[in-house]
């Protein structure tokens, strides 16, 4: 059976996304080059307005390498780039630039605070040689939702170039590009867009990627010569996951077909509503202020003064075939569950009746 | 209609490959961790004496992918690699390390013509900087087979550490251990393994890891950490393409039922045996001299003095569902046929009757 999946992804797919990776295809043939071309497009449509600007770069493999390829690609040793850091994927952006060799500076958040704009505009004005800053937009260590709105206009007002790693959130949470710049957007196949885990994608300026050609000392993560192959040929540099192109597709249609990332948004907060309501009447506090918490993954504490253990509620939930997440804080005892993926409100009911008799059961007292 | 593939892959998948991959998983979950776990150990048990020594990377991608993650983390700035080249895979390698600033040697043979263990003794002999050798068991180019036996014993007689670049062959093409020493067996998931693409892997010696901490520039590609992540809990350190690994792990299984790589490669030869004797029939040419041809793909000349047009004789086949390659040498025309998948020689039969066919057509002559 395949279980419910209350995780920041990868998450439950549709069926028809299943059932869309049921064939083989012939990597460099005519249908496989056309259905290349329509994921690319339709990645560009997600995002309003980046049709205009921006080229739709997927790359095999996970989102993490999204991360890299866009370092790699588009900053150079002869540039600088500020990490904002508020939780474990901005410190995995730190940690990819200077494995990279790359110069960078970090201003570091307490994991429950947002990224404070004027810092960034007072760092962007002490520090001439920054050239680019990297932003996490919704941390999936917490669930925290990033201004990106307000950190874009601040780079852009200091003419540097911004790199927004999009994963939790692309598909759902609002990124119009309009007339704010934002050098290159980084997600993967497997979050909001419920498809299958296996391909990551860069939407990136097309200046910035033309200016781009040979700086990366990766063959593998070069985001231009990923973006010449497919436009020279249509076709992949190296061989893809075609099965998981094919389910992306179809979840890209389905995306379309649901109202796109405003209706999908507009589902994931009825779950969140249902899931926070819940765990509030269960005794659960959220671990962030409510206006910090994007509704994608939810990061609750144990209840005060009562016994926890997550290996145990974790099991109990998997029994009944649903999967929710531990916390990923240093600092305190805390766990996650996702509101995303093709679920309905009656698996939020479900997971929350099973999270109540796991309380019946461990210390007697149903709260429902 | 899923199509049949006669390429050097992906290629065509067993119906139980592709229904192992109509499930989602937990990527951190136990079900999933053993999954892994039986990844990595039927990786290692398809190459006779791997356990011993070696320890089972798979990581996220194509297969080009693990040839750079094992440049980055075996070859360091202190090193210099030898890559021996006769066709577009082995100057894949030598491309991979010099872009990431690695001291590279390569000598170069013709693209129809063996590595010659001699001459990598005396490059060996003439250059001690060099401390890795790099070669490629089947060039994809052409199918040809290089002599890894005599060269891995060679590279050992020199005290250099051999890696093998096993993508076509792996599953198949023997590639014994015993008291050879190779460093590096490169490979991936969609070749004569029959998985899904999405997946590569790396067979690498357990003393060469442990000393590889830190030295890879990528985050992404470092076999070191990739190796301690599921060492440390059974996980993938990023997301894995979950559906991808469960297919893979099914089309193991099927290797392993099938009596493993001696039975497989038994009954690519005889797609092999049927498909030369057709063409010959036919009137096309192999391009290589038939010793050197290994049955995973066949490339074929046009019929001499008669007019060829692939992309017609292409756009034919794939009329009937029966996908074939282009050539990839520079200063011929040829075509390739792969022998490799989840075929039966009644396959080939169609196939054949195919190009008869196409023959009749374009040219009023049949010749089967």
């Amino acid at each position: 059976v395949t279980p419910r999946l209350f995780t920041p992804g990868p998450l439950t797919t549709d069926r028809r996304v299943r059932e869309a990776m049921q064939r083989d295809w012939g990597s460099r043939d005519a249908d496989f080059i056309a259905l290349t071309a329509e994921l690319r497009t339709r990645l560009l449509g997600v995002v309003p307005g980046a049709a205009e600007r921006h080229v739709a770069v997927p790359i095999q493999g996970a989102g993490s390498y999204a991360l890299e390829a866009a370092v790699a690609t588009l900053v150079g040793p002869e540039h600088r780039l500020l990490v904002l850091v508020n939780g474990a994927y901005g410190r995995r952006m730190d940690e990819i630039a200077r494995r990279m060799g790359r110069s960078v500076a970090a201003i570091d958040w307490r994991e429950d605070e947002a990224v404070d704009p004027a810092r960034v505009a007072s760092a962007l004005a002490d520090d001439a040689a920054i050239t680019h800053v990297a932003i996490v937009q919704c941390e999936t260590t917490t669930g925290l939702l990033n201004p990106v709105d307000k950190v874009a206009h601040v780079v852009a007002e200091a003419g540097r170039v911004l790199i927004v790693d999009a994963m939790s959130g692309f598909g759902a949470l609002p990124l119009g590009l309009g007339d704010r710049r934002i050098g290159a957007i980084l997600a993967s196949s497997n979050k909001c867009l419920e498809g299958p885990p296996g391909i990551a994608f860069a939407l990136v300026e097309r200046d910035l990627l033309a200016a781009a050609k040979g700086r990366s000392p990766s063959l593998a993560l070069d985001l231009h010569d990923q973006a010449r192959g497919f436009e020279t040929n249509g076709q992949w540099r190296f061989t893809p996951p075609m099965q998981v192109v094919a389910g992306l597709v179809e979840a890209l249609r389905l995306h379309e077909a649901e109202g796109g990332s405003e209706a999908r948004l507009a589902r994931y907060e009825g779950f969140y509503e249902v899931l926070r309501l819940g765990m509030q009447r269960l005794g659960y506090p959220l671990y962030l202020d409510p206006s910090l918490q994007a509704p994608i993954i939810a990061t609750f504490r144990p209840r005060p003064g009562r016994p926890f253990d997550f290996a145990r509620l974790h099991a109990h939930l998997a029994q009944d075939g649903l999967l929710i997440y531990p916390g990923k804080l240093t600092t305190e005892v805390t766990f996650r569950i996702g509101c995303i993926g093709a679920l309905t409100d009656s698996d939020f009911d479900d997971l929350l009746e099973s999270v109540a008799s796991y309380d019946v059961r461990t210390h007697g007292v149903a709260e429902l």
